[in-house]
């Protein structure tokens, strides 16, 4: 593609030559001549003297490269939109594959694509151009919105609800058994059933291997536009926003509520029963015991707000100097006492 | 189902209306008319008093309700089942799916539901009533009891056992192979084969998208009546005892024996090797490095008493402060002593 | 098997009754008369003196035992070598199953063995000899090398690359899509789409749900020799060096790059665009926010180096006691600070 027609599909500003051929988007350390790169990080600024890149995307009015330039208000939603144009065909043809197990009665849109050994129960139904690919197991009487993309491998529990333009990674889980159980006199546990429902809301994105947990009553939802990472926990009851980001590995307990916006680093820990307010934000690895207010922004276990937790972590390291610097005044102190003890005893 | 109905199969004394008609069992805040609703947590006992439920589970001599009460020695208890009433069915009906892989000479009870692409390598067993659902893998010589429920897309591999009453999570693991390696001297690792048993006994539940590793020699082993939640590790040679609880992310790592009754929190990580003795209980991310006696309470990595981690907890954010009266005391004294020369100088 | 023969076999120096016949390797505390057993770990050693096997690998010059001794340059290694002599055989026979779906075009290697349900992706090559067991999904495009094992419900998405004696556990998922999205104006998010390379290199190890992600642009690639044990997030753009390590639960954000013959505990966590130098460990539930030096031995949150966390974690520990002397030296400050006022006032 000419750099010329690029910058319009883009609706970049182009400085350079718009003849130049661009076959290919690339990270600014691999990039070569007929590639078209990006700075995303401040890292990688003072890559770009050395690119070898045919082009680069960059902010008004900010840098300079030895290269072509497309000029972008927002130079990273440009280089998203840049790399869904180079990106191979991916889409399975549409047909429902000879070794699937469709249940009589089982309602698929048009324009679906279901791949080979993907079950669908009895009762579920599959909107229009959602691609089913292979091995996934789908539950009776899930029903699954329009344009979704359901890779392989994932199952999803009976009654399972998700709407439109939801896309589940591989080896997804949903709708597994939340974990509930009575204790019993005899040390033994009850198991309560877990029979309620989980809702996935429209645009939403679900990581690999991550498992979402349905509840005895009410039930899980997750709601529009939400972004979950890899092996990530959703138990059982909770209720997550609007526009939330969570990355990998995080896990959040039963019957908490996590308001719109909110932003959860990897490995973050969140307790069950609490409501993380509005935009509130979360480093990653820390554990969150109690309930935040909108907006808070936190680190440590137990998570506290994250400038208190940075100036007392810069003191752990400190712990033996400090220690030390005690142990320094007890003997002056000491010294001093046994001083004045001496000269009260002289001036007796 | 008549509310006089449901008080005796629940074993609970009615207060109110027995003719009033319960048609499903939900939680305090959303319950509606015609709800059976309870009070689990003493955080939402304040929500009893606007509750829309037509009754409400409650323990004998505790609180009253604008609506019928059922009267129970354990309300939770009574609420699981109740759960259990009015759950919909969900066993699928009994027989082998067309589209099923079942080796010659793998052996299945009566009453078994076998699944679409399920595949049952030889030599392998399922008992009387047990369902596995679609995409399950279940591999060579592998015994499986009887009334076990093995949910869609589970792996496990030859040779597992599993005993009766047993429930698997979508996408749970067992069997895997243990992380063995040797070193060799130029940097390179052998592995070891990881060639014997897994054991999972009665009663065990196992959450969505779980591992539990087999070893080189010897076994692991989790015992009867353990529930253990989603993405949690158990790893080669780990001994699991009785009624042990571990939520999720869990990670325990080889040869660890973990008594009965044990607790651990989510993301709890346990180290290898160790005794965690009976009863003992980890809190939510903590880092057990050390052996544990019966009965001990543990927070923090590495893991100590949790009431002395709780201490020192509220004093780490209070280390800015801390370290501004060591600066005080030290100013103080710089003062003192340079007062003190001043004065000694001046008697001199 | 002789135990003479075993020596042989394993390049021992036999101490003992070669004619012994040895029909198991097990750990010292279970071995029964006809095992071979082994001291891996000093924290068994005393067990050596009561062990009922009938034989046991010792290194060279140390320790002696109640039965025949096989001597070992290295006892580890002669360990695993024994249990694979004795492991039963797994390897199912070669073969395409009926119930495969193999698309048009795609190439098997000779001896390949492909099990019931697996779906193997139009353009896609699997090398000589190469197993993959039931339910696994092999996307358009995979190339898989000769030797490798891909146990069941893998699931190994479009243009993965994968080297020779690759083993995959159970569930492992290679190539699903890394997280990355941009902020648009309105709070929601839009998706970069991840459509470069993963690369696994040979005699990689992955351990069972594991997940790796492929990025926008570049690649995540993985060194020969590399064992990743169960449920490790390796996010987009990583790249893990050669002989690596890293127990289970491990979490890698995006673009970072782990230089050859690091070691990660379980549970470690290691931020984005950090280089992580060669040879360095982070013990286990460290979290990693900055680069590190090769040879870096780190612990703790934020990571430091792991003698310098151990004194302050000791001191953690320690904190009421600290906070208590400095109460105790103001409180021994104001007093005398009191004395020398009055015994100023006296001396005025």
């Amino acid at each position: 593609m000419k750099l010329r027609e690029l910058a319009e599909r883009l609706g970049c500003r182009l400085e350079g030559d718009g003849d130049i051929e661009i076959a290919r988007v690339s990270g600014i350390q691999d990039a070569k001549p007929g590639d078209l790169t990006f700075v995303a990080n401040s890292k990688y600024e003072s890559a770009l003297a050395d690119t070898h890149a045919s082009a680069v995307l960059l902010r008004e009015g900010a840098l300079t490269a030895p290269c072509a330039v497309l000029r972008a208000t927002d130079p990273y939603l440009a280089f998203a939109r840049a790399v869904a144009l180079f990106a191979p065909a991916w889409r399975p043809a549409p047909g429902v594959h000879a070794m699937a197990a469709v249940a009589a009665g089982a309602q698929l849109g048009t324009n679906v694509s279901i791949g080979a050994f993907v079950s669908i129960g009895a009762g579920a139904s599959v909107g229009d151009n959602t691609v089913v690919f292979p091995n996934v197991t789908i539950g009776d009487g899930v029903r699954i919105g329009s344009d979704c993309v359901i890779h392989s491998n994932v199952a999803i529990r009976e009654r399972v609800v998700i709407g439109h333009r939801v896309i589940l990674q591989n080896g997804v889980v949903l709708g597994s058994d939340g974990y509930g159980f009575v204790r019993r006199s005899d040390g033994t546990h009850e198991k309560i059933p877990q029979v309620a429902d989980v809702v996935i809301e429209d645009d939403v994105e679900l990581g690999a291997n991550t498992t979402v947990d349905r509840p005895a009553v009410g039930e899980t939802r997750i709601r529009s536009g939400t972004k979950i990472d890899n092996l990530v926990q959703i138990a059982h009851g909770v209720t997550v926003g609007r526009n939330v980001l969570m990355a990998a590995q995080v896990g959040i307990a039963g019957s908490t509520d996590i308001e719109d916006a909110v932003v959860f680093g990897g490995q973050v820990g969140v307790g069950g029963h609490l409501t993380i307010g509005r935009g509130s934000v979360a480093v990653g690895q820390s554990g969150v015991t109690n309930s935040l207010p909108a907006g808070a922004i936190v680190a440590g276990y137990p998570a506290i707000d994250s400038h208190e937790w940075r100036r007392s972590s810069v003191l752990f390291k400190r712990l033996p100097e400090l220690k030390r610097r005690i142990e320094e005044l007890e003997a002056r102190f000491a010294e001093l006492s046994a001083q004045l003890d001496e000269s009260g005893d002289d001036t007796e």
